[in-house]
């Protein structure tokens, strides 16, 4: 292509300083250096991590960032030593990735790569320690290695998987983080048998995603369990058949699930993040065969507390990363998914903004509107 | 038979009172009612519960009692409706059961009958809630539906699991509780792969076993960690290869296995009860594949307490009861590894005394010698 080894001047979407609104800026974007891809950003979306990041609460503010990590997009041109992908491949950008040499990767059951798994921290590119986003000269942070706020970004190769070139970019591009968080964490992990009852902790994105897997996985009872009465109806849509809020009851949620289901439910799935849902997500389970399985981010202080005997009576408690998905070898099962109509992504797709238009996607999160807002970057 | 449907007096170690020696009584013991079968015990042996509800600290004390539940013995007469055994059948008595018509029972995954599941505070026969053991017609109580310290003792059909007539009572005697309970927690729970890391926390009867199923099923380094230096000798025997006491060190066990093992073992087992170890367990199993299986029996106040992070970063914590054996028709199996040499149950037998020197049986436990002491019924 024209522009390779070139660099580029495109739009990006700038936080300048945490909480303020995203600027629309012209961004120069360095050429791909040895195992780095460049990437057409077509599609992007938010997720609750850029909105964490960005009000940098309780975080290590690294600012000037340009935020985003869900999104689909199309290869310019790649790096020395890139073989897995090549200019016009379409690819959705992952915020963790996969090397494929670590212990972690060569792990059938384990997606959290030695080299490439999250860092929120680190806002330079993994080779050289450096910046491919400027501005007059001066360096703008990445995030998590997508920074897909930008019309051109720059990524580790091990974080782009290689998707089908005819899957609509404008659908799939939810793939790349929440959905399929919530989609694996119910197929990969709770794994809930036919017919198997399945209780969801926190109807969001997320969990919304994760009502869809164990739909797909044949449980015939969902329960929604979520504070807010609203998202139910929204819910029906994903699976679920039955709702608790936990504040129509005295009792403590685990025991009203018990109540519900003769003793416990089959599988839970925990998406709040919250530590005490996460207790209530164990503690509903079936003694014998109840799964539990956490996905939510905890507090860093969040400690989780447990009789030993609600182990000891045949309880199993995991945790998931990702929905266990390997970023380069699963997601592209995943988009098959979507295009064997297995899977419905558009029921996720409640907004679409154009790319200047970026900041209402962020009131729109912030208002619990919605559950996923596409932003369009071609116009 | 000729004793069928009569009451039969024979010799029982009666405990009257907590934690004082067993008496050798003559007892009359009831005919089996409906649904139970009459037993002759040939061999018993002494495991911690009977020690721990013997010395009833922190129990209800019920006493008079009869003891025992690690046994081997035939099948003298059965009452009406038992199908499943017969007279001159050799059996393993098991202190839980398994009814075959419950959830539980009805699931692959569970072993904890909802009808025999094992009850400690109940001294008497399910059917009618009375006693088969008396003494001048004063009832003497049962314990965890076994009572194995008597020549003859009545059990439920679903606490009798039928095994091959030519397997030495002798010796698989012993696999009716801890052995099995520790084999399984290994074999059937933390399942590891060949050539893995296991860690056993508690070198007694429960770890040793655990160690055993490990070994069996391949794992290449198995790493016990005791407070007693003396048992790795022991151990070794068992497939221990490596050892930790955690007086030996500054830092946590979980980090000190972690630095021995490049992050973490693959598969941890607690065998001990203790809910630091339980907690040392789990976070020294490596992230993103490792399993931590619970076995020993916590403090009623005891709390389980971890950062859920340990659980994102795809670890597994598992509680097992009986080693999820279901106890009629897994254990003839456990009995069958045995006779092909894949078990070795001798080196767990380290002691026998007669039925009268009973209480040996019991020091020897009390000083921590040993693993198991044989008590024969018949000399």
């Amino acid at each position: 292509m024209a522009t390779a080894g070139k660099v580029i001047k495109c739009k990006a979407a700038v936080a300048w300083e945490a909480g303020k609104p995203l600027t629309m800026e012209e961004v120069e974007v360095a050429p791909p250096q040895a195992m780095e891809v460049r990437v057409k950003i077509l599609f992007t979306s938010l997720c609750h991590t850029d909105v964490y990041f960005w009000e940098a609460k309780g975080q290590i503010p690294m600012f000037p960032r340009i935020f985003g990590h869900e999104a689909g997009g199309i290869v310019e041109s790649v790096g020395e030593g890139v073989t897995d992908v090549a200019p016009g491949d379409h690819v959705l950008p992952v915020f963790t990735g996969e090397c494929k040499e670590c212990p972690h990767c060569k792990s059938a059951e384990s997606n959290m790569c030695d080299l490439l798994r999250i860092n929120t921290d680190r806002g330079v590119m993994i080779g050289d320690g450096k910046s491919r986003f400027s501005i007059g000269g001066k360096p703008i942070y990445h995030f998590v290695g997508t920074s897909t706020f930008s019309e051109y970004t720059v990524m580790h190769v091990g974080c782009v998987a290689k998707i089908n070139p005819e899957a609509p970019l404008d659908k799939v591009c939810v793939l790349s983080c929440g959905i399929s968080t919530g989609l694996g964490a119910s197929i990969n992990v709770a794994k809930p048998p036919k017919g198997s009852t399945v209780a969801i902790f926190g109807l969001g994105a997320v969990g919304l995603a994760a009502a869809e897997g164990a739909r797909i996985a044949g449980a015939s009872r969902i329960i929604g369990v979520d504070l807010n009465a609203v998202r139910f109806e929204e819910a029906r849509k994903f699976g679920c058949t039955e709702f608790v809020n936990p504040k129509d009851h005295t009792k403590p949620v685990q025991q009203v699930l018990a109540d519900m289901t003769n003793g416990g439910v089959d599988r839970s799935v925990e998406c709040t993040g919250n530590v005490n849902a996460m207790i209530q997500a164990f503690e509903c389970v079936h003694d014998g065969w109840g799964v539990a399985v956490l996905v939510g981010v905890p507090h860093k202080d969040a400690e989780f507390k447990t009789h030993p005997m609600n182990f000891l009576n045949e309880r199993t408690l995991k945790g998931t990363f990702f929905g266990n998905f390997k970023p380069r070898t699963d997601l592209p099962n995943v988009v098959e998914m979507y295009m064997k109509k297995e899977l419905e992504v558009e029921k996720f797709i409640t907004h679409s903004v154009p790319f200047s238009e970026i900041n209402t996607a962020f009131d729109l999160m912030a208002k619990g509107e919605g559950i996923r807002c596409i932003i369009r970057m071609d116009n």
